[in-house]
């Protein structure tokens, strides 16, 4: 069987990472058109034991990662928090999520829950279902294949996010030293 | 050539977990004598990416796991710290070691600093050099053996608090049900 990977240019799996659930999308982008290759979510709360889950998260996110084969990993992350204890919890969710990414030298992304929200909906105070719709419409997702937690939306959100972020047309832009010119441009130099 | 686990009964592997240096100690335990196998830091200030520096604790605490395959991890694990944002970014720093411990199945566990202060020199106020000089004598640590960075000898003193919290004599105790004795004792039910 060929890797789904070999379908694709381009994978970017989004994270929404938490300690009671946490969110996955695979992203998978042919030419210029982004889809949804999975979609779904590591449920946590069964395990009592914190380490048992940081355990989960880790192995299932490289199990996804080997599954996918992805090119980048995007993930929501909120950089300020209630308390310092809850941020140490999510510092530790993500550290072994970005641990399964590192590993296999997939380079990370970050966005800002509100920067997430402003690339998809266009307005930084949306809501999560506000996201899953947006999102069930770009990508064309079937009303019955939309998953029934929204850390799996917010995390495609996520990857739709990087995609639209890193696939901005790059405005021509003109060199300020003969330095950097001749960094951009080694042909032109004889 | 054997592995040097093969000269124990027991090996402990404690992390002191940072984001500029990690230090980490790997204490040995024959009979009931603990001893120093490893003892060193991970400098992590010379990635100024902050993946990078997550990558490297992964790869290097997955790598002295597998060469010196300890029983069980032993973190210094503050539980509060100034701020959210920092808090958080320790949390990754703790998250990514321990991924490589779960990664091996070697359970993992923590200490706040002052309980192991107390448990290595009586003192929760001790500071970092009485806890590393307090060690050099009760591990018979040549001088010149000791490490430059104090992280080292944190990281080694939660690994000796870990040994002497799971090595406590455990008194007798009578069974509070019929229950309980039942559990405890199986070959007495016929």
């Amino acid at each position: 069987m060929m890797p789904v990977s070999a379908d694709y240019d381009r994978i970017i799996i989004g994270i929404d990472p938490g300690t009671n659930v946490m969110g996955y999308g695979i992203l998978g982008i042919k030419g210029k058109a982004p889809s949804v290759i999975a979609l779904g979510v590591i449920k946590l709360s069964r395990f009592e034991d914190h380490y048992l889950r940081l355990h989960r998260i880790f192995e299932r996110v490289l199990g996804l990662v080997e599954q996918y084969l992805p090119d980048e990993m995007a993930i929501e992350a909120p950089f300020f928090g209630k308390n310092v204890q809850s941020m140490l919890k999510l510092g530790r969710a993500q550290g072994v999520a970005m641990a399964a990414a590192l590993h296999r030298d997939i380079p990370i992304a970050e966005y800002a829950p509100l920067k997430i929200k402003m690339a998809i909906t266009g307005n930084g105070g949306a809501s999560k279902e506000q996201v899953a719709e947006m999102l069930r419409r770009i990508l064309n997702i079937p009303r019955e294949r939309m998953p029934e937690f929204l850390d799996a939306t917010d995390a495609l959100a996520a990857a739709l996010c990087h995609y639209y972020e890193t696939s901005k047309p790059i405005a021509p832009r003109s060199c300020s030293s003969w330095k950097e010119f001749i960094a951009r441009h080694p042909e032109k130099v004889k």
